[in-house]
């Protein structure tokens, strides 16, 4: 049996969608730990916080007031990572000058908006159930369909979405005059991933530029359907639910896994089964179905060391604009990245080796999913579900 | 001037050492900050610890006694992540076979050392003087040469230091049996950079393979040799002090720059001038010209923000079992990435954005070199420098 030794020795394993290796080492966890700890969450927070810029009714950083929305709120950045509007900027790029070569840049532009999860300032995901999360995935869905390009290949998808899901006019914002390239939804959780206010939020860059991540894995999705002429992820959703034992949870519309190559110890990816290119083709069902994939993830999460479990999570899908080949390899995913390993105050660290070398992780991702398979009974019962 | 427009606007840079980009936003510096605060590293400690397993004299988790070392001390760690001994494990590959292509692992065997700076428990590279760093520089070199394989195209030059620099029986450990890849020298500086022990000290790790960072770095570097028949740090370098913006500090060996493609907001680059493979190649005075841009780069550091400052910091070099080409190709470089971005107590946080599509920066390199340059007089002051 090939598999059970990787519980012994160390080992690199292989992540296909990014083409990148990562170190394992399943016998290290026993060391001491005498390094930084983490505060655990406070406990206790109000359900409206006068002083939080995200509650309703709130004044804002530039003096906006928001409004008294109901669940999911939406607002360009006050800080926006990316300007809208800026002066044009053409590098001179000439093959044979060494500037050109390694003082390479590109203009980027872009929009940053924030999403509140819930009106309420001291919930998470964690607490809400499937049917309040809804209009959290309703309101990405249709925030994904007013920024897709008009010559889309999903046009016709989007165009559906935005007849058949109710609009909630707090959670929308008209898109920019100029077409951007992608749009980024992922959410920092708790103060250890440099979350700097605890109101349940999200935040949406779109940039005309195709990002890094998004882009490699575009190259090796691609790159895995012309050798293959099958789906990267279809397959590997199928081969995890066959092995199942780094397998967290599942439904009809979506796998909880442990991916094979997860770097951070209870990273989480959730894969569609079926071959989901956007938000846009989720049916109704499927909608519900995600919001109970996301439901039972964070709450496992949360019942593990019995705290706030932090993480930063986001999902990777078709770019706004791009090519009928494009969209035909793009394959709906979200990724958890906590960084929690050993206790509610003791994370894992990815620094000198990681960053100069290679990620480095200890426990494997089966250990990791049979805990998680294990968790989430207490808060489970505690909520009455 | 194409080049300060790059000051206000949104852009990527290339990081032509890796072949990846990041996003820049220079505007971004002026929003609050609510989220976590970093501790401000403890300003008294003693300068031995009883309870510290790096000092002179003291028990070690497996209960070892440490030698009553001078400056540097050498050992195994004993939660090595890598392993030396371990059962065989030959993973099965068929091309057609999904768990083959998708469930990649190959086994890693190695070795992971600890070395101390000094014997004083309360001291940093920062506190030390370019004489008193030099006895590391000579221990990683010992520790390279003695880690080389016998037939590597610079085991003259191995031979040659190991017979030129004085042997220091604290900070050697005869290497293992099999001969390794590579060996990643890197320091963990402070709590925020996961450091457990705050005794100066860095970390060696061994291993059979050659990891992600160092394997990207040889494709980029040996492409563009290829293609312009010169080195790409060469050029680098050349350029950096035709410009001069980006430039911390230089003396006859060494360059000290914040690179176009910095991620960390001061992060910096010290680049060997002339064509140093490995640790082996450096003369004795070039040996101290790198202590010297060490202590340079580190007192700046902690003078920026009057503080500790944590940072990661690390060596990448010809590996220790290479071919020809590849030592040709190496250069030698040393990448400092600190995490501080406002204060002592504000960090970035490379998180969701970071993760699941780009990383990104606030600050400009340029902005920053500016800083670094303009630093490091109090503390020279307090040091008599
Ligand atoms: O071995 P240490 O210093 O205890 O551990 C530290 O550095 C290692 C190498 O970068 C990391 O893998 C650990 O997460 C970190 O806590
Ligand atoms: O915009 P926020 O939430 O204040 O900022 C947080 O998320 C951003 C996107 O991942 C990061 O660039 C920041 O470093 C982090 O503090």
């Amino acid at each position: 049996m090939p598999d059970e030794i990787l519980d012994d020795i160390s080992h690199r394993r292989y992540n296909p969608l990014t083409g990148s290796w990562l170190l394992v080492s399943p016998h290290r966890t026993k060391r001491p730990w005498q390094g930084q700890q983490e505060e655990p969450s406070k406990a206790k927070l109000p359900d409206h916080d006068p002083q939080c810029y995200l509650c309703p009714g709130n004044k804002r950083a530039q003096g906006d007031s928001n409004p008294y929305y109901q669940n999911t709120f939406a607002f360009i950045n006050d800080y926006s990572a990316v300007k809208e509007e800026q002066q044009a900027y053409e590098p001179a790029v000439s093959s044979d000058d060494v500037s050109s070569l390694l003082l390479r840049a590109q203009p980027v532009i872009g929009r940053c908006y924030v999403l509140t999860f819930s009106a309420k300032h001291n919930v998470t995901l964690a607490d809400m159930t499937a049917p309040e999360i809804l209009p959290v995935i309703q309101t990405w869905t249709r925030f994904y369909a007013s920024h897709l390009s008009p010559t889309h290949p999903l046009r016709a998808q989007a165009a559906r979405v935005l007849e058949s899901i109710p609009a909630n006019p707090d959670g929308e914002v008209d898109p920019p005059a100029r077409q951007l390239r992608y749009m980024q939804i992922f959410e920092n959780k708790g103060a250890a991933m440099g979350c700097s206010n605890p109101h349940p939020h999200c935040q949406i860059w779109t940039t005309s530029s195709l990002p890094e991540e998004p882009a490699k894995e575009q190259v090796q999705l691609a790159q895995y359907r012309a050798e293959h002429g099958r789906h990267m992820l279809a397959d590997y959703a199928k081969l995890e639910m066959e092995k199942g034992e780094r397998v967290v949870w599942q439904n009809d519309g979506f796998l909880v896994v442990c991916p094979w190559w997860a770097v951070w110890p209870f990273e989480v990816l959730i894969i569609a089964k079926r071959h989901v290119r956007a938000l846009v083709d989720l049916t109704d069902d499927e909608r519900l179905q995600l919001a109970k994939a996301i439901q039972e993830v964070t709450r496992r999460y949360d019942d593990l060391f019995e705290t706030s479990f932090p993480y930063s999570s986001g999902i990777h899908q078709a770019p706004l604009d791009c090519s009928e080949e494009e969209a035909e390899t793009s394959w709906f995913h979200m990724h958890f990245y906590p960084p929690l390993l050993r206790s509610a105050t003791v994370r894992k660290f990815l620094v000198g080796y990681e960053m100069l070398a290679e990620p480095q992780r200890d426990i494997t991702p089966e250990q990791a999913a049979a805990r998680l398979r294990d968790s989430g009974s207490k808060l489970h019962r505690k909520l009455g579900n």
